[in-house]
């Protein structure tokens, strides 16, 4: 078989790199949650972003906590793993709801937890209760892997910098940009920003308008290592030969 | 408003019509639900929100859960009530969630609770679930008065119809069109489907883009007797001589 035939024969575990990315398809790949968090998708639109997220080996497929089950359902025994979100979008549910929603989306199935922090307690300066908030979540449901979605575009510099030292500290394995909800999505400048105070003790997820190739590059350049997007499929779609 | 309603209502307010508005500033007063949901609100936001509230006589604040100790302590004594949301905006946290959540908030000082129903699964038609949900969330905050918001901008004709339906059948006091976090807020047209529909087995609660007196007399024109807005104190300021 030829370098070009295996290659073809090799559809998400491509080595080739497109023109326009220094990642290979297979890296995109496992960099992306796919993601489907209109309140309106319909458990036909669950399945269709489960089947995508099969064919393109995606990380995850990242839903809202009633789809869980139907999730883990369709993915068992693939690579795609399945992520929902915690007291999302707008984190400001009570403490001991968001713990109680980890511990149970843990329980269906879940196995990456995207947690909105409280917004309103940040901007109130109550670090103390962010900071509890956090860990309690985490603590219950420790057998996940924990983002922290920071929702940069309501926080001040200082108030991202405070919001990423506080989720590594409480064991977050990520901080996350944005929900996709507020007032804008993901920045470079923002990956940067999260990247520089969190270092090598998490990693950076983009999310939030993501949904070109182009796009996906730069924020992996920037420094993120997972990108939240609705379109991996678009994305993958520009990636791989034609 | 019913002519009986507004007799009731006039003898402890201002009792002159502002000539834009077929009620009283009184009328108009008990029927808002003074809202703030942004997500980066704080603490002296709510505050702001409660001071207003008392000093106009609005039926209600309406806050994030978050908020409910806050709200409770400041109106405590006065007649403006604790509304809080409930599976808010997205409506797509498990069913056991949204019944902790209602339960925890009447626990903490909320007397009326808006409950954003499933709309995922309005959408895939399981209006099994959608039943059973509202009517687990209900019996498990039965205390409260239950406002039950279908959404609109998200649903048919049909599904507004069957989901006005069902909040009545679970016991569900009012319909609410809106979050104000969808892609649009109450229309006029949505107000009087909801009511002919409910007739007056329920009432009406209209929310999403409210911000004038004309628009809350046209809504309350329409058959809304509950208006959730923003601009309480703007419409207040409008109604009310100068």
């Amino acid at each position: 078989m030829s370098a070009k035939k295996r290659e073809r024969a090799r559809p998400s575990g491509s080595e080739a790199r497109p023109p326009a990315s220094p990642y290979t398809p297979r890296e995109l790949a496992r960099s992306i949650d796919q993601t489907l968090l209109k309140p309106h998708a319909t458990e036909a639109d669950v399945i269709r972003l489960c089947k995508g997220a099969i064919k393109y080996h995606f990380h995850s497929v990242c839903v809202h906590p009633y789809f869980i089950p139907l999730c883990k359902a369709i993915l068992s025994g693939y690579d795609t793993k399945v992520t929902t979100v915690i007291g999302f979008p707008l984190g400001m549910s009570m403490k001991n709801i968001k713990v109680y929603e980890a511990m149970q989306a843990v329980l269906y199935g879940a196995q990456e937890l995207d947690t909105v922090l409280n917004i309103g307690a940040v901007k109130s300066g109550n670090w103390d209760f962010v900071e509890k908030e956090i860990r309690e979540v985490i603590d219950a449901s420790s057998t996940a892997l924990h983002k922290v979605i920071i929702e940069t575009c309501y926080l001040t510099g200082e108030e991202k910098r405070s919001a990423a030292e506080v989720a590594v500290a409480c064991g977050a394995k990520f901080v996350k940009t944005s929900t996709g909800f507020g007032g804008r999505g993901a920045t470079v400048a923002d990956v940067k920003l999260l990247k520089e105070v969190v270092q090598d003790r998490a990693e950076v997820k983009a999310s939030g308008g993501i949904r070109t190739l182009a796009q996906a590059v730069r924020f992996l350049g920037a420094g993120a290592t997972r990108i939240g997007t609705s379109a991996g499929v678009e994305i993958m779609q520009e990636a791989l030969p034609q």
